[in-house]
Formats: C-alpha cells, structure tokens, sequence
C-alpha cells in the first residue's frame, strides 16, 4: 500500500518530507490539505489528525504526525536511504536528534512568530500586538545568531556534517519561509547579516536539486502575490 | 571515564535525565548549575553549552545538550537499560518521538509561559503581563486537554504502552512543576479536571520509586518556600 503524506507545501515541515521523499525514491501519494484554506480543521481530516496540523503520514495502517518523528521514521523504514540523512554511529545521530529539538523552540518559534506578526495577521486586518511581534523577532535574532556561530561553525551543514542530514531538510524549509514571505525590507534586515545560515540554504538547495526548486515552486508564487497584496495594503494605509 | 550530568533538580529535563540514570543503575557524577542563582550564565559553563540551559552532560570526549537527544543517548549507550524506556521496534519508537517532538511546543511551552506569568515573575516583582499570561493559560490547557484524550487515551503510560518511556519521565517532569510550583488554587483549577493525567503521573511515580521521590525531593522542598513567599507576597499587597 503506498504510502500517503498529508500536507501542504506552504508549510515548512511538509515541504521537507516532500523533498526527503523524494530524494530519496519513496513511493507516496501526496494529499494536499491547504491550510490556507483551513481545510486541516474539517472532521475528515480530524480523524487522521486531531491535532489538526500538516504534515501527517499514513503508512498501512499507522499513522504518524510531527515532521521529526516522520523524516527519522522514513529514515529507519526503508533501506534506500542515505545514511547521511540520518546516520547510524551513535554519536553523530545524537548531534542530529540535539538540533532538531532545539528547533522547536528556538528557530521555529521566532520564524513563526515574526511571521504570524508581519504577515498573517496584517492580511487578514487584524492589529498585530507591538509587543508579541518585537518579542518574536528576539526570538528569531537569537535562534539564527546560535545557528550561524554554532550549529553552522564546523559546516557546510548542521553540526559539522559534510552532508545534509534531515535536520538540515526541517530547518532550511524554516529559514526559505521567512525568505519569501517577508516584505524585502524586512527580509533583508532580519536576515542579511547571517552570511553561513544564507550560505547553507543554497548549499542545501543545491544538495536537493532539482526537487528543492519544484517542491518551493508553490511558496514562491503565493509568497510573491502575499508580498504584494501585503505592499498595496501598507500603501492604502499610508 | 564517568558520565558527567550538568543539571539543577529543580529543571525539569533534569529531573528526568537523573532518574533516568539511577533507574538504569549508570553511573554518573552530578554536577549541580544553580538556575536560580544564574549558575548556568557563567563563561565556565558557557563553553560546555553555549546555550546556557540544563542539562548538559558530557561523555568522555562528547558533549551533549536537549533533553530528548541526552534521554535516546543514554538508552542506546548503555546495553543495560530496558527496552520500554526507548523501544527498538519502529512503530513502537516512532510514537514515542511524536509525543516527545509534540511536547516541545505544546506542554513545555504552556506550563513554562503559566510558571514564568505566575510564579516567576511575581516572585521578583515584575508586573506580568495578562495577554501572556491568558495566551500560555491556554496554551497549557490545550495540551493538558490533548494529553488527557489523545496521547494517554490507551494509556497507562503515553501512546498507550504498558511501561513508562523516556517520553513519560520528561513529560511527567514538567506537570510535577505545575504540581509543586502553582498556587493551591491555580494549581486545582488548571490540573484537576485531567484525571488521566493525574492516575498517569502517580503511575509513573510508582513505577520509578524510589528515585522519582528522591529526585524531586528539592522541588518538593523549593516548591513549598516559593508557595508561601508568593502568598505572603500576595496578602502584603492587599
């Protein structure tokens, strides 16, 4: 039975497990659920998820949610995987596990939040809350400070490897969020000064290729028309 | 060499790493980081984690932060520890690391938020603020609810095995702040409607006695003193 992923590509983890797939020849059908849309909170979906988040995997009769959980699942179920993407010596897997859970509460919090703030909530006309949003950026500022001076200082990829692990896959999805979606001021101010973490994106990017570039294609078309929708709206207001 | 532990009894991945270790008979050298007292900012520390958080040990040569990453380590270092604590079968395994990525966001992040909002920051005199203080409330209460119903639905223990994982001591460790840290009526009003929650950490205490009661001992103690500075704080002030 093949296997399936619900998911959305404008959502970052989805769009790892996308490309880990592919990369990585795994047969599956890719069921969109477009959160945009909302249509992860339907009772369908619900029973598949009741988190109501994406990505979610469905692999016979198991379903798995958290996009970690899945990419080492992935990892460990099928033989043809590389073992750079998650590596067996114990000590280099543990490097890889430490990353990723730093992730969440570090980088994928700011990024979140600063976009949540910048974004989501000015297109939908609701007041972001002053405080929230600088409180997020501190977030993010802090999380790509750590990632350029430490989990990037032994490169080109996370934690001194030499090849991207899943880790890189989940992170870099987060940074090309913030990427695209963020108003070009904004992009630059809260990102230019982080030359590694900008260095390793494209590293990554061409580690990926071409699947990165195709898997990013929604992304970077909606990011575009937000980001444009976002500058006639601050334009109305001025 | 023995296994180092940088940690504090009173942080909750602490806990969860030391008991751990005693149930599992590995050897280790404690070595306390006082975050109360900022111990863990020091430039000496700093160097052993650059992140300035507990836990942290170090293994000869390797040094290794996140509680999660340290807890599957230690499971696959040693040959002695039991296999329910972190399971080799791949579904087994592959639940146990979605409720520990889940947690990070979701339990962690509430019961940090309502702690800072009602102990910590009242602790020291700062005004909280009640947008964040609501906002982690609920966060809190959103988790607790998904706990209760989803990933103890089959219970005793989290994604419905019979023995405790490594998931349950961290995840158990966090509610014992909530438990040891709140006041008596915030602590009922938030923890009292979660019935399996409660059974499930009574369970996880009876199944790692008599390390779990040790181990806690300095919350239990610590807990009490900031209980009733706060209510002696309160009654001032009205």
């Amino acid at each position: 039975m093949t296997l399936k992923v619900y998911c959305d590509r404008m959502s970052q983890p989805s769009r790892a497990i996308l490309i880990f797939c592919k990369m990585n020849g795994i047969e599956f059908e890719e069921i969109t659920i477009n959160i945009l849309k909302g249509e992860q909170h339907t009772p369908e979906y619900k029973v598949i998820n009741p988190m109501c988040q994406v990505p979610t995997i469905v692999d016979g009769d198991f379903t798995l949610f958290e996009s970690h959980a899945i990419l080492i699942y992935l990892s460990c179920k099928y033989p043809g995987v590389a073992s750079h993407w998650y590596p067996s010596d114990l000590i280099e897997r543990a490097k890889v596990h430490s990353v990723l859970d730093w992730h969440h509460a570090n980088l994928r919090r700011g990024s979140v939040g600063v976009i949540i703030n910048n974004v989501m909530l000015p297109l939908n006309g609701v007041p972001s809350n002053p405080q929230a949003a600088e409180e997020a950026e501190k977030t993010l500022e802090k999380a790509l400070t750590v990632l350029e001076t430490f989990w990037l200082k032994d490169g080109p990829f996370l934690v001194g490897r030499s090849q991207p692990s899943i880790a890189d896959l989940n992170l870099v999805s987060e940074v090309m969020e913030l990427d695209q979606l963020l108003s070009k001021e904004l992009r630059d101010r809260i990102l230019s000064p982080y030359k590694k973490v900008l260095q390793w994106v494209e590293d990554t990017k061409s580690a990926t290729a071409p699947h990165f570039e195709e898997i990013h294609g929604v992304l970077f078309k909606t990011g575009k028309e937000l980001r444009e929708q976002l500058a006639s709206q601050s334009g109305k207001n001025e």
